[in-house]
């Protein structure tokens, strides 16, 4: 079976086509300034490569598009439409209705938009994408893959903010969290490759890329994560700050004359992180490279980087009582050698130790343990592969 | 020698007079509702108290109405003023002034008044109380010890919040820390009581009271500490609710109509926490009554201050590598012996382990070692006596 794997977002759609004979991605791209001109990049994996301006008006001709490459004589890899089988969308937002991926019918569609209020810039896109694909390919089958879902095993110890609690009960603000995808997928990995039963085992997924998370992963579910009710909440990242004193948010409003939307969605959003704090880049090699030349602010933005990542190692290990692996995934947490090794420096209490030679990756696997003798914690390197856990969901639930 | 120990508050002024040759509390009480009627609860230690209305029209009259009864007849404990030999005074904010107690002069007292927009409900009122006890009292030395002071160590990695750097360097906007005095005195007498020096030992002290935060210690300096730019910060309090993801304020203010300064010091400082998760107390001897009543919401903050507890407790071993104690202080800290149980549960893996008999205090000594046989990090309850520190403080900087 073919599946394409579409992750909408407000000017752009992303795709994928995976065979699920083999796992294997046939081609993949990118529409991008939708509405707004308009470009698309496709990629015929090993075969060949096209960019190109076009006008694309709106999501549904954004998909017309991507039918007609992926089944173009020349740049496709498909004979015809009817070939794919069902398509698997990233949906940012799924509130307290989904714990996990559901085929999408009227109900479901109903349930995303009623979590437009949690999820107001991406669940509108993502609706777009699958109401492009509903038009574009009537009668294929979809699937919704939320970024929410797998943190909904969390208990309310976890996910209750220490707010009044009617704001709860009327609004649904909680700790949600995100890219439980990645998380469930690079939990499962590590279970897996250790030979142990998800429901025996205890991890911490360090995801670290633009955006980052961890994830305190008890018995194969989620204890604790540290996105909240937004992906602001947590670590320092590119842009955002992470969490905060409330009241950073509140003296921030009364210096600057500002509200408070303006301070968190565009100031905590988009200004803060690693480029707020170095003044550099919200790229973390640019920031590692200036850091590296002794670029004081640089080196204060990876610091407070490896600084928050311990604490949230450090709390999810409190929290759980026992961790039995740490996983480093994503952009940053994959290809960072120097701040995997820098992060574990301080964990040697709690029986984190790795190998500073393998942790150095120089065959680039996307898999692999970094664990140094006598470690009571096992360390690994596992690349994210959330398109292909979407693919999977997909595939399963259309089966069923 | 003498001194009187006052804590100045808006409409308040808490005192403790000291003998310091024994160290023993002589006289101590409160005038409360300043400017706004006025009543007097004064305790001769052993001796008498005494506790009555009367109009008290400003902390001026307040400190002469201290200074008449430590001298009355009756119910004094002075044969007369000039045997108080200094006066030391707690105040809330040095900001990035002071990193420990000084002898106040006219630059001091223009510092604090810098330190109002960081502190601007406690400042004011810490001064009025310095301003009176000038007038009633010239010529006795007064000293100054600060709630944030003890923090100034912290390393930038743990005091920077990750937003953009110009706020820290325009507005001062970082992370400060409170409950210093107390952080300072009870991680000192740990070292004093384990028989090491500061320098070569790592604690975490957990002040847990109607407001609680964390300390990690590390080389007997202040390594990070969980309140913040203000106390609103951290592990979830009796009406605060620690900190958050910055997005719930600027939701908030956009569900409820309210600007983010409402929002911050009314619903976040006043209404959450223990009181705004169980809907019944800020007060955790009535949640805890009520959770083991089986109240939902009762035991669901209850969990949650449990849950926060932990969440620093490892996050600070992770930052320092390395914990040689664990001391709980303060009114929830030394007198709940189920939360200190409950909290350690978990802490096994770093080493900590605690003797359930012990721990339950039955001669309620003020210094009490819990560690159970095999583990690795001590556990301790001392309780806290940030009066005591102020007194020696002022002691040594008179004498000096």
């Amino acid at each position: 079976m073919y599946i394409l794997v579409i992750n909408g977002g407000s000017s752009s759609l992303k795709y994928q086509l995976f065979d699920m004979d083999t796992r294997k991605v046939l081609a993949k791209g990118l529409c991008e300034r939708i509405g707004k001109g308009g470009r698309m990049r496709h990629n015929a994996v090993g075969r060949n490569k096209l960019e190109f301006d076009i006008d694309i008006p709106d999501h549904t001709f954004a998909v017309r598009l991507v039918v007609k490459k992926l089944t173009d004589p020349q740049y496709g890899v498909l004979k015809d439409m009817s070939q794919i089988g069902a398509v698997g969308h990233r949906v940012l937002h799924g509130g307290q209705w989904f714990s996990e991926s559901v085929v999408i019918d009227d109900d479901v569609i109903a349930a995303i938009e009623r979590c437009i209020p949690l999820g107001p810039l991406h669940n509108p896109a993502n609706l777009m994408g699958i109401r492009a694909c509903a038009t574009v390919m009537p009668g294929v089958p979809q699937v919704a893959v939320f970024d929410t879902a797998f943190h909904q095993s969390m208990p309310k110890s976890s996910y209750i903010y220490a707010i009044p609690y009617k704001y709860y009960e009327k609004y649904a603000i909680r700790r949600y969290g995100f890219h439980g995808t990645s998380h469930r997928y690079v939990s499962g990995r590590l279970a897996e490759i250790m030979g142990v039963k998800p429901e025996d085992f205890n991890c911490i997924v360090c995801h670290l890329g633009n955006g980052s998370s961890l994830c305190a992963v008890r018995g194969g579910k989620c204890f604790d994560t540290s996105m909240g009710l937004t992906p602001l909440d947590g670590v320092e990242m590119g842009t955002r700050s992470g969490a905060l004193d409330p009241a950073v948010v509140s003296t921030l409003c009364a210096r600057l004359g500002k509200d408070a939307s303006y301070v968190v969605d565009q100031i905590l959003n988009k200004e803060s992180g690693l480029l707020g704090v170095s003044g550099i880049s919200s790229d973390f090699r640019d920031v590692n490279a200036a850091a590296d030349e002794g670029n004081e602010r640089a080196i204060l933005a990876r610091d407070i980087l490896v600084h928050t990542i311990r604490h949230y190692i450090g709390a999810y290990a409190a929290e759980m009582g026992r961790v039995d692996a740490i996983a480093f995934t994503a952009g940053i947490g994959e290809n960072n050698a120097a701040l995997r090794e820098n992060v574990t420096d301080t964990l040697g209490f709690m029986g984190v130790k790795i190998d500073k030679v393998k942790n150095l990756n120089p065959d680039r696997k996307e898999e692999l343990e970094i664990t140094a003798p006598g470690a009571t914690v096992r360390t690994f390197v596992i690349a994210t592969n959330e398109e292909l856990m979407i693919a999977l969901d997909t595939e399963r639930l259309i089966k069923a």
